[in-house]
C-alpha cells in the first residue's frame, strides 16, 4: 500500500489525534478508504488501526470484485438463512478482527454525517444510528467513541489523482444524459418523461464506460416561468413543455461511488433576445468564477467573480451559492463557494460551479460544471457542446 | 384531527412511556406523522408533544404543498443567502415552536434507524447524526433523548386504511414498470438498458396517476444462468440478454414516499419445460404464501406455506426470507417471513412476499408481489397478467 494512499492518511489523522482505531460504515467511507462502493448499505466496512494492516468486511459474495477495487486486506462473513442473522455474523467477524490488535480504547466514528450518498442499491441508504455504534462497543470492547467527521470531510475535499479520473468518467458519463436533455427538451413531453429518458440514456450508456460497474442518475427537470424559483429544490411534474418554454435540468450522476453534479438551461424552440442576454451573463458568471478557481483563492473570492459578472451584464444577483465541493457525496460540506466564504481552494478539490439568474415572470437560468482546482483556475472534466438553443 | 389519527397514535405511545416529545427528522416518520413527504432529507420536522398539537417545520416554500397533505399546524423557516445559514433558521424555529409548551425533560428521537428511506430528492438522503441530536438539545433544552425507533415501527408494521390506499396507489404504478418489463426482457438488450427503460415507463406514467406527486424507480435485472445467484443482492450489468435467457428484474418504486417491492422473472424466447415446472412451482408457492397471509398467523407459518410447495412440487428450499413488512420503507423491520418467525400478523400489515427457486446452472425464478393482510388471506395490492412466456 503506498504511503500516500487514502488508507494510510486515514491512519495518519487519527494517529495525531491519539485515536487507536477508525471504523467505517457508510459507503461513502468505505468508497474513500478501499475504492470499493458497497452493494447494500451496512453490509462493508472498514477498521482501521492506528498503525498496521487493517480490513475491509463484506458478504463473502462480495470479495471477488471488492479485491478488483482494493489491495488491501479482505475478511468476509457470510449471510445464509441457516446461519446466525447477519449483525451477529458482522459483529463476530468484527470482534475476531479486532482481536489481532491490542486494546482498542478509543474509536472513532462517523457519528456527524447528517446527510448520506446511497450505496449501489440506492433505494435503502444506511445510516451510523445506535445500533452501529452499539456493534461498535461490543466488537470493539470499547466504550469510547469519537466522532471522527471532521478528520473524514477535511481528507475527502482534496481529491486524489486517481479519484479524479474516476469523478472524470462519472462527469463524462453524465454528458450522456446532458447531450440527450438537450434533444429531448422539446415542447410536448412533460418535465417527468424528459427527466426519465435523461436517467435513462445514462444508465444505458454508463454502464461499461470505462469500466463502469454500477451507474445512476437523479434528474429533475423544471419549465416554463416558474424555472424562476428553479433556485430552491424543485422537482419534475407532470406539465407537458409549451412551445419556447424555457427548460432547466438539475442532474446527479454517481459511477461505482463518484458523483458529479450538472445543470443545464435550454429553450424549447426559439429564444427571445433578452433569454440570449440572461443566458449569456448566466454562461459569464460560471466562465468568470471558474477562471477564478486557482489554489490559494477563498470560496468568497470565487463566489464574488460570478455576481460581479451578473452586475455587469445588468441582472440582479441570485440567491443561492456559486458552487460547493462534490464528489464522494452529491453535496460535499467543503469547500463552499458562498459570500465571505472564507474555505481557501488547493489544487485537487473538485468544485461544482452553478451560478444562476432568476426573474419572476422570465425565468431561470443556471448552468454547472465539475471542475478540477489548478494554479491556473478550474479546469472542467467534461463539458456539452450546445448553448441555449 | 382525528383520534385514530397516526399524529394522535405516536402521542398516545410517547405518554405511555413517559416521554414529553417526540422529534422526527426522517422522511419516512415525517410522512408517518403528517402524510408529507419533504423535498430535502432534514428539511421538513415534526415535534409531537405528548397532548395537544404539534407542528410540522418546512421551508416556507413548501407550505403549500405541504398543507394539502396534513391538516395539522405548519411553521416555517426561510432559507435565504442574505440571512441565518439553515441550522439557525431551523433551530430558531424549533426553539420558538418547544417554547410554547412547559419543559420537555424527556424527548423522543429516531435513534435506531439504521436504514433509511430516501427523500423526494433521493441522490442525498438525510440520517439523524450527532448533529440532529445537538440541535434537538439546544432548541428543546434538554439532555435526555430516548430512542423511539421501537415505538416508531411498531406502530409503522400496520396501516391505516389511507396508507393502505396510497400503497395501492404505488403499487399500480409500479405495474407499468412490470408490464413494460415484460415487453422490454428481450434478447439483444442490455441488463442495464432493460432497468433504465423500466424506471423510465414507472417515472413518466407515475407522474400524475391518481394524484401522485412525485415517483422515482429503482430497477436491477440480472440475465441468464447467473439468476441462480440472483437471492443475494444483485446489479443491472452491461450484459447483453441472449435468446432464451431467464431475464429477471427487482423492483422498488415510491409515490410520494409510499413504498412498493415487485420481483418478476421471464424467459426472453421459449422456456424450457423444467423453467415452466420451476416457474409454476414458484407461483404455486407464492400463492400460497399468500393465501396464509391471514390475521393471527406467525410470519413462520407463511414462510413453511411457501417452502412446503416447493417441497411438494420437487424442488429445492430457497436461501431467502419469503418476505417483509413494506411501505413506509423498501423493506420494514416487521413483520418479518422467516423459519420460525415470531411477529404475527394483524388485519391491515402490507407484506411483500417473494419466494424463489435458485438451482446453480438452471437458474433463479422469483416472484413478488405486496398484500394487504385480511381474515381470510393476503390480497394483492395490484398484479400483473403474464406469466413466463
Amino acid at each position: 500500500m503506498r504511503e500516500d494512499s487514502r488508507f494510510r492518511q486515514l491512519q495518519q489523522a487519527i494517529d495525531a489525534q491519539d485515536i487507536d482505531a477508525l471504523m467505517l460504515r457508510l459507503p461513502e467511507n468505505v468508497l474513500l478508504a478501499t475504492r470499493y462502493w458497497v452493494q447494500l448499505g451496512g453490509l462493508g466496512l472498514v477498521l482501521i488501526p492506528r498503525k498496521g494492516e487493517g480490513a475491509l468486511l463484506v458478504p463473502d459474495y462480495e470479495e471477488p470484485e471488492a479485491s478488483e477495487r482494493w489491495d488491501g486486506p479482505i475478511r468476509t462473513f457470510s449471510l445464509t438463512l441457516s446461519g446466525p442473522p447477519p449483525s451477529v455474523a458482522i459483529e463476530s467477524s468484527l470482534r475476531q478482527l479486532a482481536g489481532q490488535y491490542g486494546p482498542l480504547r478509543k474509536v472513532g466514528f462517523e457519528g456527524g454525517f447528517e446527510s448520506v450518498a446511497p450505496p449501489c442499491h440506492a433505494a435503502e441508504p444506511n445510516a451510523i444510528s445506535a445500533s452501529s455504534q452499539q456493534l461498535f462497543r461490543a466488537a470493539l470492547g470499547t466504550d469510547h467513541l469519537v466522532d471522527c467527521t471532521e478528520i473524514l470531510e477535511a481528507l475527502r475535499a482534496k481529491k486524489t489523482p486517481d479519484e479524479t479520473e474516476q469523478l472524470r468518467v462519472t462527469n463524462e458519463i453524465a454528458m450522456f444524459g446532458l447531450e440527450a436533455f438537450k434533444e429531448l427538451a422539446e415542447a410536448g413531453r412533460t418535465e417527468a418523461e424528459i427527466a426519465a429518458l435523461v436517467e435513462a440514456a445514462i444508465q444505458t450508456k454508463g454502464h461499461g464506460y470505462r469500466g463502469a460497474r454500477t451507474v445512476r442518475a437523479y434528474a429533475q427537470v423544471w419549465s416554463g416561468p416558474d424555472t424562476s424559483v428553479g433556485w430552491w429544490a424543485f422537482r419534475s411534474r407532470a406539465r407537458t413543455v409549451e412551445q419556447n418554454d424555457l427548460v432547466m435540468i438539475e442532474l446527479a450522476t454517481v459511477a461505482d461511488g463518484y458523483w458529479s453534479d450538472h445543470t443545464r438551461t435550454v429553450v424549447a424552440g426559439r429564444p427571445t433576445d433578452r433569454q440570449r442576454q440572461a443566458f449569456a451573463a448566466t454562461k459569464t458568471a460560471q466562465d468568470a468564477a471558474i477562471r477564478n478557481c486557482t489554489a490559494g483563492a477563498t470560496g468568497g473570492e470565487v463566489d464574488a467573480a460570478a455576481r460581479a459578472a451578473f452586475s455587469a451584464a445588468g441582472f440582479q444577483q441570485f440567491p443561492h451559492h456559486t458552487g460547493h465541493g462534490v464528489g464522494f457525496r452529491y453535496h460535499e460540506t467543503r469547500p463552499m463557494l458562498v459570500p465571505d466564504g472564507k474555505h481557501r481552494l488547493v489544487n485537487g478539490m473538485i468544485l461544482a460551479v452553478e451560478p444562476g439568474l432568476y426573474e419572476a415572470d422570465f425565468g431561470g437560468f443556471r448552468w454547472e460544471d465539475d471542475v478540477l482546482v489548478t494554479d491556473s483556475g478550474g479546469v472542467r472534466l467534461a463539458d456539452t457542446k450546445y448553448g441555449l438553443d
